[in-house]
């Protein structure tokens, strides 16, 4: 009789069916791969026979000739085609505003988002209550395990509006943890000086979001005369950390301890990373992971690089995701985890398939600078690169970093020949005062910090 | 066993108790007067109970020599003293940063807001699980009274970060309607011209929000050549209109409906307008609503106006509000609703009583000049009044106002005659071009755009 978000959703059975804290690390102690591969069975067929009532996944398997007997178990899952995101943007298109990549028609009670979409429309996120609860607790579930504690004070600089980034973690704090939150978002929704004064204030113990606005907000606290680790008690620091150098965040955060996970809107929290700062955990129940070769699709073998690619399992109400190519680069690390868990654990991300620069033939992941600049205590860590091909023809990369203190030619040198050695090419070093990259790379504006512009698709 | 946000609130009991809908109006057409104020003695007495675990309410009623045994019953209400803002204040200046206003500790699931605070401290705002879900709750309530529909797309203007405004909307959206939201936000979240495609591309049909945003956002869709009403099919408008002119949000919508509601951060929704349009029906089994003489605390006549001052009744977790002075004036309606509801009508916002400015021994309501100005086609609504002190100590004040074209001295004058007929004192007026105003009014990048400087303070 009565209707509503809390009528859709059972939170005991999604609790008992996925753990968290302690139950979580109990069960993966104690599961078998048996039991683990049939969960995981069970789950998958009923996926794919949702996967058969939605037009875009009867289009793009119907195009490859596969019929629904063709998927007999999990064994069958490599028959399917892999989709990315041009082909969610192609469905978009095609049918506006939503794309018919999923199930959801208005009145049925859903979450939409948008990404920020730079050009043309954005891409529709949708999630009904179930699969958006459920992305929620796997969330929580990354914290707990990372150590979040019920008594601490999170400050959450994830952006809201249409963006899900917010929205995602202000509920999977709420929901499934008894954390307090500070949900102060981007320097849009609150201005920086602002934000560390409630780090202060609040004496916040965990701050999570992505680095690059962690790193200018501690610097922003310096300036501010509040000192990381002392006038802001923070201990933990969790986020999409990818390249970034932890250890340079963490000291500019006083020495807290950083986590990395991974996950992308559409997936949620897909793994990660522990205790033991060994890996990223896959969430083997609810994600079918896979890291496939970008050229020809086959897999890898585990410790290569390749594409991650993610087959949602509890996601059946609205938005099936049956082998998705983040084209995010990661590996799987070989090896058992020190932890005893019968999970596997991928190193994160390495990279972006789509987002490699080639330059004189060789693959460049502007990402992984991040790491070599960090070695430079003499930097604060803001980059961005540009790539250009001169009146010759020839492609250069000039790489624009911030120093903490006037610059000397000297130091120029020196970057520039750790690039050469990282990458094994000569890029162009050039040198500027604090500051001078944010209105390009717009970090205090953005969820993600543009680190690289590629000029040769102008010209 | 299991912990979550979702073991802690219980849906069915809530609306049972508080139903929404068909059930709301089922349920005041028939209930009597005596049922409801049973239902309101109930709650009240534990209630009362609560406020005694709170220092803040222990030490504002034990310092006027209240004892545990002096409130018997609702009839008792008036002999407890009332608090506003001033004293959370305080509480927070003495007990920072959260005050001792409720019985938030660290560890406790619960939200945590601020408001925007412009100096000094921001007061918190903190619901418990119960609390808050209920005034997500009753805030859809509101929107289903005011006919929201399952297959509305609703457009949310109100902002997000620390501030509660856009979270709540959010929630009570999702959480107890079926209605798509688009989670805008203010022009920070999401860029005005970006917010008009939204709407045109996701076909919303309702929006809500503040007025003055609304405004810009009609004036920015027809700049764009969006014209609302058709390429917008808008057809509900909802939030605090107080002293708008509805008729003129109406038509640069397309002729949508038009709906006002009440409620403070601290309460929530407290009355709606319903399809009547015949002031705002109070939430009486939740709220009791006195409406007091501002110079002397005593009740005033139904008809006359007073303070609003709150006492929410259903708010029993952590923070309990227990004769708060909102010092938002309004009077109550006499007479029946045509609706059949057996609940008492408010008018609505009709001033802020520790806003409103003396000037030469009259009082002014500055947000009531707004009805005024929208009777002339000529100006775009957009206002800024500012009071000033000459040598001689006579007390101005000057109505700056934006034109949507080129101003000619007629214009002022008729205004200025208007002006000097509503209030009984003469104004200066001065006409500007559109948009001239908005880097004062902060129209675009605040909930409430600022509409009075009162330059005497600083003289």
């Amino acid at each position: 009789m009565h209707d509503s978000w809390f009528h859709e959703f059972d939170a005991t059975a999604a609790l008992t069916q996925f753990p968290t804290g302690a139950a979580f690390i109990e069960r993966f102690s104690q599961i078998s791969c048996d039991e683990l591969h049939q969960m995981q069975n069970r789950q998958f067929m009923s996926l794919i026979q949702r996967g058969w009532q939605i037009p875009f996944y009867q289009r793009l398997w119907g195009n490859v000739g596969i019929e629904a007997g063709d998927i007999q178990s999990l064994d069958d899952l490599p028959k399917l085609p892999t989709f990315d995101k041009s082909h969610l943007m192609e469905s978009i298109e095609n049918h506006p505003p939503y794309g018919d990549f999923h199930g959801f028609r208005p009145g049925a009670r859903a979450v939409v988002h948008t990404t920020t979409g730079t050009t043309g429309r954005p891409q529709t996120l949708l999630y009904g209550v179930h699969s958006r609860e459920m992305q929620n607790l796997l969330l929580a579930r990354a914290y707990l395990f990372q150590g979040m504690r019920h008594d601490d004070v999170v400050h959450s600089i994830y952006g809201f509006g249409m963006v899900n980034g917010g929205h995602y973690v202000r509920e999977a704090i709420l929901h499934f943890t008894k954390a307090t939150l500070l949900p102060a978002g981007t320097g849009r929704d609150t201005p920086s000086a602002r934000q560390v004064e409630l780090m202060r204030d609040f004496s916040a113990t965990v701050i999570v979001g992505f680095a690059d606005y962690m790193r200018k907000l501690a610097e922003t606290a310096l300036d501010a005369g509040i000192k990381p680790g002392q006038d802001i008690p923070l201990r933990m620091i969790s986020g999409h950390m990818g390249r970034e150098s932890k250890s340079l965040i963490s000291s500019l955060w006083g020495g807290a301890e950083v986590f990395d996970w991974y996950g992308v809107g559409d997936t949620g929290t897909i793994a990660a990373e522990g205790p033991d700062h060994d890996g990223l955990y896959l969430w083997e129940d609810a994600h079918l992971v896979e890291v496939l070769d970008p050229e020809n699709g086959a897999a890898v073998a585990d410790g290569e690089p390749g594409n991650l690619v993610d087959t949602v399992l509890f996601k059946q109400d609205i938005y099936p995701i049956i082998r998705f190519n983040t084209q995010d680069v990661t590996r799987v690390l070989p090896g058992q985890s020190s932890l005893g868990l019968n999970l596997q654990r991928i190193e994160g991300f390495l990279g972006r398939s789509d987002n490699m620069v080639k330059l004189r033939g060789i693959n460049v992941f502007p990402h992984a600078f991040a790491g070599w600049i960090a070695e430079f205590d003499a930097l604060n860590g803001e980059y961005l690169c540009v790539v250009s091909r001169d009146d010759a023809g020839r492609d250069e990369m000039t790489l624009f970093l911030e120093t903490r203190t006037p610059s000397d030619s000297a130091l120029a040198e020196q970057v520039s020949e750790r690039m050469r050695n990282g990458l094994g090419l000569a890029v162009n070093v050039v040198l500027r005062e604090p500051g001078a990259l944010a209105s390009q790379t717009q970090v205090e504006h953005r969820q993600k910090a543009i680190r690289l512009i590629d000029e040769r698709f102008y010209s």
